[in-house]
């Protein structure tokens, strides 16, 4: 397969060398010509402009620095692009990915969008994750390529905002606040002298009990049965009421846990007091039906 | 051994049943008796009164429903403490822990403090979990009885308030917190008509990769080293900017991102941007040095 990357940053240059070494010929073009120049010792041809660079390839994947960026490098090419595929790795919102797969249906293309889930050093891992939405028929003919940059790499929906949107929801807010609110609980403890690499700090447990509580409070919203004869929501606000006391005294900000308890009690305002604690997904959007 | 547990509600039910199941003599005292009694039909012995309960053994496993009720229970007892153990099992604060240990001292009793990390259904299960601080000797003498309770159990320090302190930081500002973002994660996604239930939402990655970026965060603070070759503060705040966008347009209150967003920004302003996620401990904290 024929492939050309645009944009050699960090993740397009991993991209270029993984396709390489999956066997596959790989153009790239990069703004500052330059920075591109150091891949052509890694087997990838540097392409001066992007239409002949396009013109070359049976795939086009979009690794720029941004949804402007990518409209200005191909804004010339959108015609060379009639025919060949559009991937785009680049990190967007939904509404993004809805707009170029709009621009892409205009000229003639067939448009691939992908939330590439890992950092650039993990790209060529079997267990490195990007998800993959929009024209299935892309997906079907660059899977095995797509898999070699990510082994658990999956295609999720025919929308093409869709991967963009479990990026926003699961890379976004739950991963990347939960590892803040982990970094808030070891900063708790040092204020209290507690060594952070002590074995009972980032032990295991934590996250295997996370991983087991987030598939129970998913079977539950699934389910859509909040009566609970485990501890309900009033009394996880009781410890979490608690648990925040102890933080603010150790003098800590404690700005996630207050934010958390502000979501529970809302909750319990609302009459869910009594159920489960995943009851609080009736009361987290703010928009009127 | 000799076991008395004070308080037969869910949790204080679940460790005499365990303890009798460990080959140990049970005897339960609850304020409501008659709550008691179903427990007779274990192999329990339902004693009436505190002081004759807490003679007929070599441990006193307090399991009441808190603080004040623990003191309220063993008041006109307390003599009768000397020269046993006092095995506080309850959730509390680091601060009722070194009180508790304190008037325990007073009385002549050894104190062993114990913070249960697991939910009542988990007491007997080899992988739950109860951290333990304070008399070491107690600690010995106990160990593989509340290795029965639950198989991870740990002695973590001599000094008492550190179970509770470990349980405020990890079960509550790290794993209450976590479970809260993931939650809000689902509500987002169900609110743009994603099913819960669908594979790509509960997904391992996202808790392994959790796990590794915890570790990952714990070595870098352990170090003291803030510089980073990966993603900047700043990287990871203009992405949480978008995924809160994202949110934020889909109606959601997005509370936990927003408190996140704020630590990131005072991360930030004091100058961290270019430095690692985890720079962010310095300023957690609102305490003037």
């Amino acid at each position: 397969m024929k492939y050309t990357v645009l944009g050699t940053g960090l993740m397009g240059a991993a991209v270029a060398v993984a396709l390489v070494d999956g066997g596959h010929n790989v153009n790239v073009w990069n703004r500052t010509a330059s920075k591109a120049e150091r891949l052509s010792t890694r087997g990838v041809k540097v392409s001066h402009d992007v239409a002949s660079a396009v013109r070359d390839s049976d795939a086009v994947v979009l690794l720029l620095l941004d949804q402007d960026a990518a409209l200005d490098a191909v804004g010339d090419a959108l015609p060379e692009l009639h025919g060949r595929a559009v991937i785009n790795l680049m990190t967007g919102t939904p509404e993004q990915a809805d707009a170029l797969a709009a621009l892409m249906a205009g000229t003639g293309a067939c448009y691939l969008d992908g939330a590439i889930e890992c950092y650039p050093r993990d790209i060529g891992r079997g267990d490195a994750l990007i998800n993959f939405s929009g024209d299935e028929a892309v997906w079907a003919l660059h899977a095995d390529a797509m898999r070699h940059l990510a082994g658990r790499s999956a295609f999720v929906s025919s929308d093409p905002g869709a991967a963009n949107l479990l990026d926003a929801a699961l890379a976004g807010t739950f991963h990347n606040v939960a590892l803040g609110a982990f970094v808030e609980a070891v900063a708790f403890l040092s204020s209290r002298g507690v060594d952070p690499s002590a074995p009972e700090v980032a032990l295991d447990y934590w996250f295997d009990l996370l991983k087991a509580e987030a598939r129970h409070a998913v079977d539950i919203v699934a389910g859509g049965d909040f009566t609970t004869t485990e501890a309900t929501l009033s009394v996880h606000l009781a410890a979490v009421r608690q648990w925040r006391e102890t933080a603010l005294l150790s003098g800590q900000r404690a700005s996630l846990i207050t934010a958390h308890m502000h979501n529970l009690e809302i909750a319990e305002a609302s009459g869910s007091g009594g159920l489960a604690f995943a009851s609080q997904v009736a009361t987290a959007s703010v928009r009127r039906e």
